[in-house]
Parts: structure tokens; sequence; C-alpha cells
């Protein structure tokens, strides 16, 4: 916000009486006692009216425009029968970095659907740092992967990478997933918007939150009906994590901006000994769910086996959160 | 670690158990078959006879030296009769930013305390961006602060600013704060640390967990008794909160080095708003408790007042608190 | 690389030898005196021969596997006749960010021609944070560039953003490029590659060396007959520069890797003020060649006006380049 | 700047108008047709007459305060008879990391006055990460240095890292240094400020220009007669370097804010091998000097030996910037 002064205004009296409702200001001087005080981003979130309402305040400036359907999104959608967001239990998506075998999709089904999880995740098609690297098995895997959740009444959540599988992947999931790599691929956005079906969009290693929301508005404009936001971690410089958490981003969607947002505290930690603590603070934070990777064996996993839990440390974790979570009311 | 693979070892069966074992490695390739894992530090805790059992290892290596008394720290110790760690109940650390009269502090004191704050923070010394801010009103307030934690049970924790004052500081405060920007400081953490007092030990804004360990081996080697670690942000691209709060590093500190640790939320987050949430949030990482700003009148805040909760606001952050924290068990 | 040390070695004075090669060492102890000293990457870059010879060396290891198409790059190519790399004059890529119409492209073409510009940069297909931004005129601006370029004697580069359109794309430019937006877009990056046309790559927001050459080799991989690497500002947090340039990742390209690098100064600063001193900079750092956005008009742009410069500026600029460059020696 | 639109402006015409000049702004809307752009901080440095001469423009507010006293600073000082900034030579600080012995500075001072350096560098107080690492030679060192330097006619520079010690340092330097780790160090910046003698101020690792600016203001408003700004890269999350090196902020310094200022390439880098391309890019970009480690004997260096250049490296570096040098002109 952009707060104009009364020309007569007392500039420290209005500045404190900011500052009294949450908000941290910069003084502009212009010529003939015009003067202004921008608003920093780092505020509390107030309305422009409350402002307005401040003794020697002339007039209040909001910044345009904004995400106009982002803006719009309701604060909790169902998909497939699953309601996510603002009031509902915590939702627990879960399966195998890879999918690898159609037995391992079909046991690890079982075991995540006993444990209560509703989604089942797992990449056909997987970005990788080098194209050396397991790529994913494609197509074949995206049936087993329908098929599995069917027999366990498992949702399906899964990634696209590429305009041209996008399709394919709508047909199986869901929910579609775009992943940190391409959450500024606005070809892939739209192509998955297309679609019709719901996104989780994973926010970008470098993303400010109004980029990830810019991203958003590519898959809403084309039609997708609904969004989930997912923290997966972004760039830091320590190394003790494989990204850095970002929990207050979580904490502004959910109870600031109002919309879906979850966790994947398997990219963000790459450590399974962090994950017990941090889930726990992610749904504390506000996050409505839970993108986990489970594997029936890590140490056979194609990918990513270092940060998965095994199926009965996924139960403890889903034991934790049953007895913990109790939705959190809405901030302001 | 580094681990040193047998001549006649299947290298993608070793990768595979340690990353059964939660371990991301990297390959180096030397001569006559010599070959080496590196585990990279974003990899679960794990013992090194627990990797030299695996099939295929030859020998083990631990990185040298390690913070030796850090290593030694006990994960809970006890300040001015507060016990405070692993297995305690979260502790509050609560007050003005800025001390500003003997008034203030003796209504806020009451306020907090009736809350169930245990330690009384305010700032006599004041590190400030620009010098023409607030600098604080030096000794005379720290007098005020033990009086007012005096009569309120309260223990008292104040920043140390400057070597010629740190005696000062310590004649009253059972805790000496040292801040962010001061975590560099290795003189004023010799000096802090040869009054005989505890320290609080905040994060530098850029700090790796090794620097942080690096700190407050200065305090320990001149003779601190303690070391109370404080997450309070570290610097981030994006806006939308003051610094970038990281839950990761708590649970780091609280579960896997067993040291205890507490969060700044006030600096972290800058607002107001997100401060239920991620104060929950902290705790549910591991945090053994909180310094949260408190002000009676925040719009007269001589500093820092937009992140300021009022004593009804600390009032509802520590019930929900109250009824949330119940301690966490050791997680490996 | 790991150094692995001789039963009897002496440790300092090994770790001592290591440094005066350049070398950063951390001590890795483990058991029956076995040590290794892992070499940290910031290191100067030395053979492992040379670090073998050292007293009290057993043996060293390299780390495991390189980028293998990337190690064979050469370090010059030839682009539509153009020599690019190690020890050609530095080349100019120029134009507006966007392609706004047939006359303007036709006047840029010779404005920058006549300055020295080699290749014609301009965007027919734009990725921009939000939707409802100008997304640039699609295929109908692709055969502008070529007919602008041809008349001048330059050649073409131009963005690929999809999957879809990149052959469009590849059957005009003789060099395409992909955005820092879509470095980690694997199915982009392999139709390109696909395409056979030379791929300029830029650098992702927040990419390591090691992910930028991870994004190469999916080129390379599919088919690609050139990389020419493209730095143009990370993400950072100060605000006074739209990026943040890292020219220390130019050097280590230009003169350790020696593979084709360029710069592009007006994404990675933003504003005019500072190209003049950065460009000579960037050049002086290792640059092969710059992509400069210059506007005819940048009061009229549809994009990224205030970073374009005027075709008088840009003048001056490459006046400025041709005095001061003179091809720098390898150094090491 | 906050750029007020007269009522019936037609905003996208002005904001045309705005990015002509270089200025990338954000639209704020108020009640009844009141507008305000915020013109954002990586735009090109522009007057507010110039802007408020744009058709359409009411008027145009600059932030308040500015840092006073950095605002006044002259382009180029003397110190020690050396002219130092704009217009004049790059002057060369060069030395040891640690002064480690008499005989070592003499031999030293002898070399690289030779090849052209006018300061004398050497630390007798060392800040490190561990306390158990060395840690300087401490007063005995300061008179060595001075010795030194007055047989070979050098000025001294060194870094004073505690307030007890800072008159000590005082004595013998011409320039005082405050590292990195102390830059938001209040208590030492006045203590330094005090004595009177000029201070070289190095950034920060994670600090914003505007912060730099402040960490002067403290020396200033104690009485230091001149500052040195020095960049000596920022933390970074890419390994290959030390330090991220911000030549941006460089040419900001030297050309926008129009103050002296230097690069330190030994800490930004860590690595000898890309000194000779970055010492030329630093000057390129504006810097007014360079300050170097560099060791007679690296291998026997008791902190930094792997960063120091040899004395030989040294002459041909200084031999390729005399020949490269020649000072840049004013960019606005």
């Amino acid at each position: 916000m952009i707060v104009t002064l009364a020309r007569d205004a007392d500039v420290p009296a209005v500045r404190a009486a900011l500052a009294g409702l949450g908000l941290w200001t910069v003084l502009y001087d212009g010529p003939e006692g015009t003067r202004h005080l921008l608003v920093l981003d780092h505020s509390r979130a107030v309305d422009p009216e409350t402002v307005h309402g401040v003794d020697g305040v002339a007039s209040v400036s909001a910044r345009s425009p904004r995400p106009p359907r982002v803006d719009l999104l309701p604060c909790r959608v169902e998909i497939a029968g699953i309601p996510i967001g603002h009031g509902c239990r915590p939702v627990l998506m879960a399966g195998p970095c890879s999918v690898e075998s159609r037995e391992q999709l079909e046991s690890l089904a079982a075991r995540v659907a006993a444990s209560g999880a509703r989604f089942l995740r797992g990449g056909a098609f997987k970005p990788r740092t080098s194209p050396y690297e397991f790529q994913g098995l494609g197509e074949q895997a995206l049936g087993w992967l329908r098929d599995a959740a069917d027999r366990h009444d498992l949702a399906v959540v899964t990634e696209a990478l590429s305009e041209e599988t996008v399709a394919a992947v709508a047909d199986v999931a869901d929910l579609i997933q775009i992943g940190s790599r391409n959450m500024h691929n606005s070809a892939l956005l739209r192509a998955a918007g297309a679609t019709g079906r719901p996104i989780l969009l994973k926010r970008g290693m470098a993303a400010t939150i109004e980029e990830w929301f810019g991203a958003a508005e590519y898959c809403l404009e084309r039609g997708a009906p609904a969004i989930i936001f997912c923290e997966r971690g972004i760039r830091g410089f320590d190394r003790e994590t494989r990204n850095l958490l970002d929990l207050a981003s979580v904490a502004l969607l959910a109870h600031v901006h109002r919309v879906p947002v979850i966790v994947d505290p398997s990219h963000a930690l790459g450590r399974r000994d962090l994950m017990p603590p941090l889930t726990r603070a992610a749904l504390a934070a506000g996050a409505h769910g839970l993108l986990v990777e489970v594997h029936d064996a890590p140490e056979r996993a194609r990918s990513d086996g270092p940060q998965a839990l095994c199926p009965a440390e996924f139960a403890a974790l889903a034991d934790g959160i049953a007895s913990a979570a109790a939705p959190v009311e809405r901030i302001r």
C-alpha cells in the first residue's frame, strides 16, 4: 500500500498509528508538503479502509493489478471427493518417488491407504539433473498407478513433465503435479490447465510468492478448476538439508491468502530423520496436507531412496498427525 | 563421512544399502580400483559403525575436528532455576524490543508473567541499521529490567552489544543475548563467555550451522556455562516476511545435535499475523522456547512496534502453546 | 577430489603442500590411521597427478561421473560462420526484447549491424510472470526476424518456449535460446537438442554450475551440435539490481571449464546506467560475447523497456568493447 | 521514488515515458482516481526533477531520510598521500593474510612494493570461524607491519577486531579495516570512527547496500574522515567459489553513489586461478583498487594459504592492471 498523508498530518503520529496496526512504513517526501508512506510487504495484512481511518491519512492506494483468479480461489476444494483446505483434515499423499513396477505400486498402495493416505503419488515421468539418470517408466507406469489407486480407493497425483504427455497424465491423474523445475514453464502450465484437471503446483526453487501466483494464473486462465500449492523447499546456502523449507510461505498462503497449500517434506529436507518434527511443524504452520515419498525398500529405489520413508515409518508419521491435527482457525 | 569401498565391492549395491540407511552419496574413483563414497551433509545422521557394517565397506572416516565443547553440551540446562531443553516445557521469554521506561517494564512484566512467561526480555542497548535511530536507554534500563523481573519472579535476558558494557549486562542478566549482527564478533563472544553467564546465541543472518557452532565455541572456551541457540530468520529473497524462518535448522539442533534451541518469531517474521501458526510450528519442529516481543502499546514503541504483540495477543499465544505442547521424543 | 594419505603421512605437512597448490582441504579420520582429505570445490583446478606427487599422498580419487558431453565441448565454435569462444573477438547479439513489428526489426537490425552486432535477437515467444502480460507475436514474428537478419547479414538468436513451437523456431534461428525459466525443463531441452540447432543456454535463477551442465547434457544427448552458455543473473536479496550478476561463474566456464559463455547484462542488471561498466567487466572476466536488449524507442517497448538501450547507447557500448577487448590467454 | 499521477493522466503513457527514462514502475490505485507509481530500486538513477517533467506527473517524492554523511562523501580521497577513488589509478593493497614474522613481512613488503602496491596489508588480529584456529600474533605484529611498510614507503591497512585493541591498531594503521564479520558490529564501528583514522569497510556476508551505508554512518558520525568500501563476496549457494563476488554493487558504488570502493578478490573467490580475470573485471566494473593476499610461501601460511598469490603471481597481476587500467568516465 501507499498511504498519502494529509498536508497537516503529524508524520510520526501517523507512522506510530500504522505501527500499532502492524505496518512497517518508509517515508517519501515530495514538494510542498506532499508525503507518502510506503507500507512494506512484511507488514501484517490490513484492509485499506482500516488504514484510511487513521488520523492524518488522506488516501490509501493498493497495488494493481492483483492476480485475479488466484484472488478468487476458494479456501477449500474437493478433489476426487476428498476435501482439501481450510477446516479439512490434513490430506496425506504418499507413494514412491518413481513408479518402478506394478507389484511395487500395488503393495505400497495397500500400505499407505491402510495408514490413512488419500492420494497415491508416484512418478511415471521423472525430472532429473542429468539425462543419464533414470527418467521414469513413462506411460505404462500411469496405468499401474491408476489401477493400484482404484483398488485401494485412493486418488492419483502424478507429475506431468511435457506438453506431449500431459494429456496422458490427465487421463489417469485426479491431480496433475507440476514440479519445481517447471513452475516457470508457461507452455506446460497452460497445457496442464487446459486438460481441465486440478493442479498441484510446486513452488520454483527461487520463486517469490508473486511468481508462484503468476504460475497459478497460467493454469487457471486455461481452465484449471483448482490449484493446490505445494512448498518443497527453496535453494539455501546451508548443506545440512537438501533444500530450505520455508514454512512462513505456507502460513501466508493458508492464513493470509487463504488458498489450499501442502508441503512436500521429502524434497524440502532430503533426510528421513527430520521428517517427524517438520511434518508436525508444517501442519502447525497451516499446511492442509503432506506429499510424502514412501518406498517399500528404499535401498532398492531407482531415485531418491535416501529420503523415502518405509511404510512403517509412514504409518507412524500418519498416526502422529491424526492425533495432533486439529483444524486451525482463521487468523485475521 | 567418507566411506572407502573394498576392492571387490559391488558399488551400486553399497550405494543402495547406504541409501537404505538414508545416506546420499557421491562416488569418487581412484587408481587401481580405489573407490570412495562421500556422504552428503543432507543425509540422515547415522553412526559410522552402522555404515561400517554394510557389505563392501572397507572403512569409514569422519570429519575432524568436531566442535569439541558444543559436542559436549547437555540437551537440557537450568537457568535461574528454569529448565530449558529436551523434555522440558517450552519456555517463554517476552517483553519489549527496547526498554523505554520503568513504568512500561513494570506493567509488561506483570502481564507476561501472568501469561506464563519465565523470562523478561528488553533491550537496553539496541543494534540498529542507522546510528540516527533510537539506540536504547543504556545502563539505567538494565536496573529497571532487573527490578521488574524480580518483582514478578522472572529471569532476565538482555542483549550485550559491546565489550565495554558486557560486564554491566552480566550484572543483571540471567542470560546474555548475543544478537544476529554480532554472531561473528569474536571479541564480544569471548567477553560474554568470560562473564560466566549463560549465553543466548542468535544465528547470524547468513550463518551456516557450522559457523553458529563456531561462535558457540568462542563463548564456551572462555567459560560460558551454557548456550541457548536462537533461530531468528536468515536473509531471504522474498519480501513478504522480514527474514526467512528456517525451522529445519531448529529441528536439526533439537533432534540431531540435541542442544537447547529457541525461536524468535518476532524478528523472523516481522508480522504479527503469522505469529500464531509459526510459533506452533516452531515448537512442533522442536524449539524449546520462544523469544517474543510484547509491548503494551505497539503504536508507541520506540523500535519494532509493527512486530510486537500486545499483552492480550501474547496471552492468547501462550494459552495455545500450553495446550498444544507435549515434549517430543528423541527421533533417533 | 578425495586425497587418501599414506599411513605414516605428516598430515599438517600434506595439507600445507596442498594449500601451496591452491587446495582447501577438510580432514576425515578413520580407523587404524586411515586419513583422507576432501578437497573443497572452491579450490584451484589442479590435476590429480600433481596432487598424487605430493609427499605423503597415497592416492587421489576424482568425482565420477563427469558430464561427459560437456567435458568434450570445444572451447570455440562457429555458428552461422561466426566464431565464438576462446581467442575469438567478443560477439555481440542485440535487438529488442520482443519483436513488435516488421518495421521495428528492420530498423533495429540495420542499427545494431552497423554497430558491430553479429546476431539479431528478438522474442517471438515471451516468458512472462503473468499470463495477462504481452506474450509475443508468435510465429509471424519469426519470419520478420529472419528477413531482417538476412538483409543485414546477421545471424538469428531467438527463444523457444514450447515443445510445440521449437521446430518453427529452429526453422529460422541460427541459435535457439533456452531461457532461465526453462533451464530445468528437460522436455524442451531435449526437443531443442533434437532440432540439430546450436543452443544458447541461459542459467536458471538458482542453478548451480553442475545443474547448468546437466541441462546442457540434455540438449547434447539429443543432438545439439553446440552450446553457448549464458549468465543472466541469479536471484539475490538486494533490490538495487534486477538480478545478481555472477561473473565468477563466467570466469569459471571460460577459463577453467573452457566452454563458450556469454553474458546478458540486460536481465542481470535491469538498469541501463550499469551497463557500460558491467559489460566491460563481463568481457574482462572472460565472456565471449554479450546479449543485449536494444530498442529504437524504449518508451514504446511492449516488454522490458526500462532495461533496453537505445541504438546510440548500444553503438557507444560496442565502440568501447571494440577498443578494450583483446582475447585473454588461458589461465592454467 | 513515488510518482503521483495527475487525475487525468494517461497511465500507460506515463509508465511508458518512465520506462523510456529507464524506470521500472508498479501501479497503485487509490480512491477517486488517485494513482501512484512506485519506482523500483533496480531502475536507472534519475533525478526527481526529470521525472517531474513527464506529462501526467503531478509530483515526485523521494525516500527520506538518506544516509546523510555517506551522501556527502567525496568521490576520491587521499590516504597517507595516496589518492583513491574516481579518476585515480587503481590502488593495490597487498600482503599476507596473517602477519607471521618480522622477516616474512619485510620480504613481502619489498616484493609487493616493487610490483606497485601502495598499501601493505596483514592481519595482527584474525577473525576465524573457530577459536581453536590461529588468531593472529596480536600487538607485536602491528609494530612489524609499520616498520616493514615504512621501509618500503607503503601505507598500512590492517584489521581491528575489538574495541579494546582498536586504538593500538589506529596507532600503526593508515587505514583501519573492519571485516565482513564485524560490519554490523556498531560498537566497533563507533570505536574505529572515533580514532579519527580512515576506515576500510568490508561488506557483510548478506548485507544490503543500505545496511552497508548504515555501517558507514556509524563510523562517520563518530569522526571517521574517510570510508573506503570493500566488496569481498556475499554468501552464495554454489560451492565453486568461496563466496559470491557481486560486481554490480561495485559499479553502483563507483558510478551511481560515487564513493571510493575496492574489491578483495582473495576472499570473494578463494581460488587463485580465477584471480587474473576477476581482478580485471573488478577494475572494469569501477573498483578503485584491490586488496590481495600475497604470501611468500603459501604452503607455509598460517591462514588462507590456498587463496594467497605468491609474489611472482602478484607481480604479473599488477603488471596486467597497470597496462589495462585507464580511469573510467562518469556514467551519468
